[in-house]
């Protein structure tokens, strides 16, 4: 049976913050807990967004999210969060402080360890209600703002995959404006992220036709504007397309995701790599796409007619001169993965969430080579 | 700026009747109105979705629904809603059960005439919370399971628009099975007003991406399982298609509608005549693309290929011929509108929620002609 669910309510256009005053006043938030990172502090988009915050809101802030979000992070968060009498989450960011804002909604009212509300171990039934959650995104990527999903690293060090409709932000508020002066490299890197987003979405044997065509069209929306934002950050329309891309690559995985995703998780849950999460799935689509090519039935005819690409074009190696193109490593092995590290990383795999849902169900075995691939 | 905005849940799949126990469940109604008509029952579906019931579960009927639904009617089912303390509804039928439903749910909470809550009259923003809503579609066209509008004939004799989110159906269940036995003709209208709804909302110039990608999943739909649907009723694989492209209708027109409808809906109001919406729909369809067709930029191009037609195939003359090949009028004339009823028609269109979103606002003379050139 297909089941479809989607996002409740998003905002995008230039100037969209200026509604973050109405959706805390409709979502009955006066004391939120912002999450965010010192980058974003740094750079002012925190100035922005609290110069828009009106006067009776008085706001607790979290700063101090890690580039890939831990355990660890979300319990100091939710500490500030407690201490404070906080009455829900403004997270404002890329896909790590709108996770780590996810996991402090959960643990305000789910006990245990983190691990404990995973897809995994079966949280998807278990989460009960939470508090409600604004998502402003920064970067064009994640998608995070419009999915009831986050990837936490857990205190044992296990990237871990946790999703329920409960920690769905109740808004999205994508202002192309805030991404304007993001830096090429990490406009890439996101961007492929939503890339990897669609392409992996649609191709999930999971029945839902609203989120495939949405998929493609996010794909579609990625090949055309993402080159062109990289090239001149304040190009607004490909900044306008690419966090529409963004939100619909999200929207799209409604359908699920696939082994890109495990794979990735699986080096990202590296804590001294420090790996991005968007480079790793840019560089790991080739090798996955070769491997899910005769287990697709027609769906790459779809994804070339959305890329514009002409009927018999290799797939595959499009994207690996696209990410050249757009400056991201070639390899695996460029960004520092070892052959020694494939054993412990394709154990990892198979207990992904993302795993599940790859066109084919990889063995522990293709996985390590798939990695072999990837590495060289 | 761009507000996008998704149903909750829906479930498609031959059997998805099955889990109506779980949706009254999770939504706590014990007490359900079921909103249906006459030949729901006669055809022994309404048998059908009662099989399904728990027993603990004490079910009142209302199956007076009209053809199009009135506030008269609406208001005898609100009397049973009432007098039996029911807390939700079961929606059975096609468009017109399932908007008499939301009319009810409404009018539980809303006093005063049911045009004060019309979008004409800002109902959108008044229009509070309202008790729960299960849509159970028999057809595949209206899509009224995955939106949040209804039309009603008002006491006055008008056919008036009504919005909101709150009365969006908790739950859609959509189960083929229950169309397998639609006859040829209905089949045929339903489905024309599923691609009516993919083909006009994508025209709006509203903003939403999602939903436009949605819009043309369905039209391809449309183009490739109706005809099947009609020629042979259980041809499974096309009553599938058919109740998904129905439901992607309505979530495209998130976008809004345009002049196919307020036209559609000026002439449906004439409750003499008693004319079918979707087949109103299909007829006036080319008369509308003829007339948007200079104000819609390429949008024409990507109509063409969802549809697989050439790239100067004339849109509106492959419909008109498409309408002939499924046994629907060729005209409003052989439906019994004639020239006299123009001016009164023309007059209704102007005020209708869906003039506004039309690519090219027609003037009331504008309507007029084009009532001339459906009605010959």
């Amino acid at each position: 049976m297909a089941t479809l669910t989607y996002p409740n309510l998003l905002e995008i256009d230039f100037g969209a913050i200026k509604v973050l005053g109405d959706a805390l006043e409709r979502n009955g938030i006066s004391r939120p807990l912002i999450c965010t990172d010192k980058g974003i502090v740094d750079c002012g988009i925190f100035d922005t967004v609290r110069g828009v915050l009106p006067n009776d809101v008085s706001p607790s802030v979290f700063d101090g999210t890690p580039s890939n979000p831990t355990e660890v992070a979300v319990r100091q968060a939710l500490a500030l969060y407690q201490d404070n009498g906080c009455d829900g989450i403004i997270a404002i960011g890329g896909g790590s402080s709108m996770d780590l804002g996810k996991g402090v909604a959960l643990t305000t009212r789910h006990d245990g360890p983190i691990a404990n509300w995973s897809v995994i171990n079966g949280g998807r039934e278990k989460i009960g209600k939470a508090p409600p959650i604004i998502a402003i995104p920064t970067t064009a990527g994640t998608g995070s703002e419009v999915g009831g999903g986050c990837v936490i690293i857990t205190e044992g060090g296990q990237k871990v995959v946790i999703v329920s409709p409960n920690l769905l932000p109740k808004m999205a508020i994508c202002d192309p404006e805030l991404t304007l002066d993001l830096p090429k490299l990490l406009t890439a890197a996101t961007g492929m992220d939503a890339m990897a987003h669609c392409i992996e979405a649609y191709l999930t044997p999971v029945v839902n036709p609203p989120a495939a065509a949405i998929g493609l069209d996010g794909l579609e929306r990625v090949v055309t504007y993402l080159k062109r934002a990289v090239d001149d950050g304040h190009d607004r329309d490909a900044r306008w397309h690419m966090m529409m891309a963004a939100s619909e690559g999200a929207m799209a995985f409604a359908k699920g995701l696939g082994a890109v995703h495990s794979m990735s998780h699986a080096v990202g849950a590296d804590e001294e790599l420090r790996l991005h999460h968007g480079t790793l799935n840019a560089v790991l689509l080739p090798t996955v796409l070769r491997f899910n090519a005769d287990h697709v039935g027609e769906k790459f005819v779809r994804l070339r007619r959305a890329m514009s690409l002409a009927d018999d074009a290799d797939i595959a190696e499009w994207i690996s001169e696209f990410n050249a193109a757009l400056g991201l490593p070639k390899n695996l092995g460029e960004m520092g993965v070892t052959a020694d590290m494939v054993p412990k990383l394709a154990a990892h795999c198979m207990t992904d969430a993302c795993h599940f849902t790859n066109p084919k169900q990889p063995s522990v075995h293709e996985y390590a080579e798939m990695f072999g691939e990837a590495i060289s």
